[in-house]
């Protein structure tokens, strides 16, 4: 049982997790830094440790401090919510060894899924299609070229220990691959102190497709259908979906047991994505699995009924699912935009002082927020301020409402990009579902 | 079909009717009081008209001017929300003869409804269970108590013309008949020019259980499902729910079965709602149809995802319900309560300047609201400035997050109800799901 946790996070996701928290009766504990002393998790959370200044490295990401806090708190549990040390196996073996319940899977897990090449080996192992590439970490510029010319260009290269876009090119043609091989290698090892890169081959026209799954600690797994994830910016999700407008019933069915085939095989437990590339022929592929709740996870809660957050919780505390598949159905259609603070020309972020916020309310809105009127934005942290989650019946509804829904967002004093994702999802090749992952290189300029 | 549309209406219902308007690209036409220069149906609404003075026999109870209004609009609908002009079927005729679509049933049906006595002979004729009482009006006080006395005491005593509680008085012995008999209809002559009485059973713990119905203008009739919303201060709802905590599956089904079975006898058309007096015993009986949209419509739309407002578009435009019974069914729970700007301890209005209006926002969360932050409430309307409507798995889960999102409302300025909400919904009474009508009497002291 978890009585008391503390939420190693901040923003709408703190907020997020502390709402399912009273919900369930759970004394909640969270964590600030020096930037965040007004911010809405602090004040919603029972009790709340200063943990460090601004910078990350020094509060959000200061695993011993963290864990320190919960001792002093006698807290049971630690939830991470996403980012910062969500995925960071070291933190989470660190509170397996100091006898936190972690909200999430075995830091082992984490470890196999964060490592893309580990990652990729497994899940071949377990009978998931991967993306045609190399099988071993890449060290040389002359590995690179071989494998690259067996695989067919283009390719990415991939930075082993990589994420959200970080250490990641693609390259067209031979020539550019050395250099490009090169380059990221030293960024990966400097960022990432692992210049391990991979290379696999670029699926043209792609749509990112993931899917969301649940298991606990007696080896019960279910899926909750998938997430199409395609609008991106710089390989930062912006605009989500669920169910996909793209894939047949069969392969939705047929990816979701994949994805539950390999969780089961990985041992697996709590929730976790796994992220698949999709390309023209519904043909997927494996890209990596997230070990942690994710920002787009409310899509999948609006059309399945189920608290994510709630199942993470019950799992963590050794309950044993009370669903399975053949309960869970999908329920109308929803979509999730991100609200940045960010310049919608050059996707700069825009902190400042937010003279007023409002967003909108009604039939289909959900709002997922930590700012409010009379609120600043530092410019320390991720500049998404908010999200915006609307659900409906049908794919063409839930367009139809969110952009009434966006036209009701009224936010003065910073620039966001509400302007971009109107222009967006008003366009008719969205409307018509053809969400690839250069979707904004193609449509938005 | 419907193009432009004038919403004769105010506060949050004009809102959620311009909204739903805005997904299915209908201009929309609103029309404002002088106390309304600024709220925001006014802002919404594609263009706005000036109605009149606050007094809303001046403004919002002015048939002549919102039709004036939608001739020199060029609309071709009107919407009547609730209250106001919605269930005077004199309106209804005014715009049906100037060409308007008035979107609800036809002026007769409306007259029938809303005369008591016409309304539960039409009932006991469609087969649908009254309370035992008077079946003709009745006048004098001999006759009341020749009935009250074949009836049985306790027994109400209620205007014909009456509605939301005025003119209604319960009479415990034949002794204290005569003066209320004649008081209430002195009260209903002087209110409503029509002194008519009828005298009825009072049923002893009763519930008051809806059923929503769908018809087109062929023929098509459906149902909802229930709404129960016992709990009332001063005859008016305050918390709603769907599904009832109270009936059994097999009440259910059959008072859904009562009540297409009455819609289709009455050839009523659009949305209507049958509402029903419950005794302890599972026994139901007609209390009066609302031929019109209700305030709690939304925890309808939550548990089935059906947009109540598209329905009475579309049937008002002639198409056909798109939808079979087969096709409903109850997903989760969701709870409605009305944020009133008043005194908690006393009920009495507390209009004024609202400093900080935050509604709360997250998971399982809707808000229908017209008021916001630095906004005056003026004392001229109905004081409910908002509704919070939370739909979750169960109706424990979905209590649970009610009491967190009551728990993160922020209103300073004015008095609300707020702090009278949670005192209710934290009882054990109110979790065990024994609401009845006289809930607040015998639980909030």
């Amino acid at each position: 049982m978890i009585n008391k946790l503390v939420i190693a996070n901040r923003g709408e996701i703190a907020v997020r997790i502390i709402r399912t928290c009273k919900k369930l009766n759970i004394q909640t504990v969270s964590v600030y830094s020096e930037a965040d002393k007004h911010a809405p998790h602090v004040k919603m959370a029972d009790k709340s440790y200063l943990i460090g200044p601004p910078r990350v490295q020094e509060s959000y990401l200061n695993a011993e401090k963290v864990i320190a806090i919960a001792k002093e708190a006698k807290a049971d549990a630690i939830h991470p919510g996403y980012g910062f040390l969500s995925e960071n196996a070291d933190f989470a073996k660190q509170c397996e060894q100091a006898g936190f319940i972690f909200v999430g899977p075995r830091s082992q897990v984490i470890q196999k899924m964060g490592n893309k090449i580990e990652a990729r080996r497994a899940m071949k192992e377990a009978g998931v299609p991967i993306v045609p590439g190399t099988e071993d970490a890449i060290v040389t510029v002359e590995d690179a070229l071989l494998h690259a010319n067996q695989i067919g260009y283009p390719v990415m290269v991939k930075a082993s220990a990589g994420g959200g876009g970080v250490g990641m090119q693609v390259v067209y043609k031979e020539a550019e691959l050395a250099e490009a091989f090169t380059n990221n290698a030293k960024r990966a090892q400097s960022l990432f102190g692992d210049g391990a890169m991979f290379i696999e081959k670029k699926i043209d026209n792609a749509r990112h497709i993931e899917v969301q799954v649940l298991a606990d600690t007696y080896g019960n797994t279910i899926h909750l259908f998938e997430r199409e994830c395609s609008i991106q910016r710089r390989n930062q999700k912006v605009i989500e979906e669920a169910p996909s407008p793209f894939i047949s019933e069969a392969t939705r069915l047929e990816m979701g047991e994949k994805a539950v085939q390999a969780t089961k095989a990985l041992h697996y437990t709590n929730a976790g994505t796994i992220e698949f590339l999709v390309d023209e022929e519904e043909n997927y592929y494996f890209l990596e699995m997230n070990t942690r709740i994710q920002v787009e996870h409310p899509i999948t809660e609006e059309i399945t009924g189920i608290d994510i957050v709630e199942k993470q919780l019950e799992i963590a505390s050794g309950k044993r699912l009370n669903l399975t598949q053949q309960e869970l159905s999908i329920q109308g259609h929803a979509i999730e935009t991100r609200i940045y603070a960010e310049d919608p020309s050059t996707f700069f972020p825009s902190p400042g002082h937010i003279d007023i916020f409002q967003p909108p309310k009604g039939y289909g809105i959900r709002n997922e927020i930590a700012v409010g009127t009379n609120y600043d934005v530092t410019p320390f942290y991720d500049p998404m301020i908010a999200k915006l989650i609307v659900h409906g019946k049908t794919r063409d509804e839930t367009i139809a409402l969110l952009k009434e829904a966006l036209g009701q967002y009224k936010v003065t004093g910073i620039k966001t990009n509400i302007s971009m994702l109107l222009h967006v999802i008003e366009h008719e090749q969205f409307k018509a579902g053809n969400t690839t992952t250069n979707y904004l290189e193609l449509y938005y300029k």
